[in-house]
């Protein structure tokens, strides 16, 4: 590893609810083919793949999902199985244990889509080089419309190749999300992070000291098998489950972002997935055998049965598995409350 | 046979396009339990089986809808077997040929809804009283909005126990069907008739003599199988098709019409089964597993999956046989093109 080199970490889970019924909760997000013919999380690791730039990844998981990681991971990966989930805040901790001191994490949840890798690259080196200087980094996303399925991030003061953090902002109400527009400075947080291990540990142990003691101990106790690294279970049970958001990066002095305008979304429901889908001259977008009549703006997304669409605008058919999915484009925030969805 | 009694002439087939996915040309909408347990025929079948106002059905039927027929009518039914369809003109005339003179029949298309059956009775017995006088009696449905998917039939002189018929009207624009309301006066023309089998065939003779001759012969030269009947297949072959309205109703300077207002419905579409079943406090209605969310106006008719419907109004959800439909009330008149129904 040189000391250019980036390493990618990906965060690899999901609860398989909000893309219902295409995911499950044993097929998650991830590991579909929901863009073209890679699954979200093949094409996050196409992505972090130039060996010019990064190192092998390290890919934090469930033991429910190691068959699907194993069997679309590169062979260099690493794989680390978390023995339950605890957010984020230990999964990326468990990663920072495993690397020397001074390697540049890159974390990248695995089920997000990005249309401009020219840009992610541009934005994950400008990211790690601040990294290297000791910032914890935020990758913050310009807003293109008052999102209130997003946390926000207030842009502080300058620092050479980004911004300090002002503030962390939850996921507003529309009105708030509108007035953050209004104002400027504000930026989508994306879930991704550049840090190096050895400040992500230290700034754990300052403010999550019996967390990042738990860690410590679960790698310690941990064993591996080949590739595959396993945490002790009972060290690791006691960890009280915590994002990095709020473990670290709201509690850091040294937290920065980095802008990153790079056709970014986390296809959060099928909405967002629609948006990232390409659509003809009415707007409509078929994945599957489908027929629409004088429909506008309609996705159609089907595993075999045809779908025939008549006289509707921006709605989503989804057919799969047995369910039938119809909802209107601004119904998709709540496919994962249907009973087909939690039921599972 | 008394004088007294009525014979259900029961016309059988149908194209099985509107009502797709669920009917299919080879199970068309007569043989579906579209209402409640029995199907359309057989709902048409008990509302004719009151004995004494009533004798024994005599049903028109194809080759092709045979089994179903078989396996709905009554054992008493005599079954008429046309070797091709020919519209509805001359299938009558078959029924005809083969009644007493002075039978009064009593057309009725198999695949309508009539809810309210004391009505329909009421309806029947006068037309029946009309056509012993050698009236030819249309039904005419009070209509309850501008349906520009029926003729309809203009009232003339009341007669006593009806009206004459001023004239029939091919089906409208809205603007003419919206004048008719607003000038009152006009009914729905519900392809319900009653006529004595010897006026039906005098009029056809007179309007329609090749017509009249060529189901003669096939009467004549068909063959009886228990209680089948075959009319022969070459001279049936050569009668061109027409339905009664144009070669009797049209041209008879006898034809009467009695109002009737039943709860008719001709379940001429998705939207129109829609109208005709119950429904919950929100206007939806669901056959088989579904789960609405937000929703108004919705209809959901599933053969199995799980159908869940987010956020929408005024919308049909039909899955069968590994179809999935979905169409606005509105569009619901357009089902009958789509690729899945015409190409079956």
């Amino acid at each position: 590893m040189t000391a250019e080199w980036i390493v990618p970490v990906i965060l690899s889970g999901g609860s398989g609810t909000r893309l219902w019924p295409r995911s499950r909760v044993e097929l998650p997000k991830p590991f579909l083919p929901l863009l073209g013919d890679d699954t979200l999380f093949e094409a996050t690791l196409a992505r972090c793949a130039d060996e010019r730039h990064f190192a092998a990844p390290m890919i934090v998981t469930g033991a429910r999902h190691l068959p699907h990681v194993e069997a679309q991971a590169p062979a260099e990966a690493e794989l680390i199985i978390e023995p339950e989930g605890k957010n984020t805040a230990p999964a990326i901790a468990l990663a920072a244990q495993r690397l020397p001191g001074d390697a540049v994490m890159l974390v990248c949840p695995s089920d997000h889509h990005i249309a401009d890798e020219g840009a992610f690259l541009d934005a994950a080196r400008a990211a790690a080089r601040l990294a290297r200087e000791g910032w914890l980094v935020a990758f913050g996303i310009e807003p293109d419309g008052p999102e209130t399925g997003f946390g926000y991030i207030r842009r502080g003061e300058a620092i050479p190749g980004g911004f300090r953090i002002a503030s962390f902002v939850e996921k507003p109400d529309l009105a708030t999300a509108e007035r953050f527009l209004d104002e400027g400075g504000y930026s989508w947080n994306s879930g991704l992070f550049a840090f190096r291990a050895d400040r992500y540990l230290q700034e754990l142990a300052r403010h999550r000291p019996a967390m990042a003691d738990k860690v410590r101990l679960a790698v310690i106790e941990g064993h591996g098998d080949g590739r595959k690294f396993f945490p002790e279970m009972h060290a690791f049970s006691q960890i009280e489950a915590e994002s990095v958001d709020y473990a670290v990066m709201e509690e850091t002095d040294r937290a920065a972002m980095v802008p990153a305008a790079m056709g970014w979304s986390d296809i959060g429901n099928w909405d967002a997935l629609f948006d990232a889908r390409a659509r003809d001259a009415s707007g409509n977008c078929a994945l599957g055998p489908a027929e629409l009549v004088d429909c506008r703006n309609v996705m159609v997304d089907s595993d075999g049965p045809r779908v025939s669409v008549i006289g509707l605008e921006n709605v989503v058919v989804v057919v799969h598995d047995g369910e039938v999915l119809v909802t209107t484009r601004e119904g998709a925030q709540q496919v994962g409350k249907l009973t087909g969805a939690t039921s599972q």
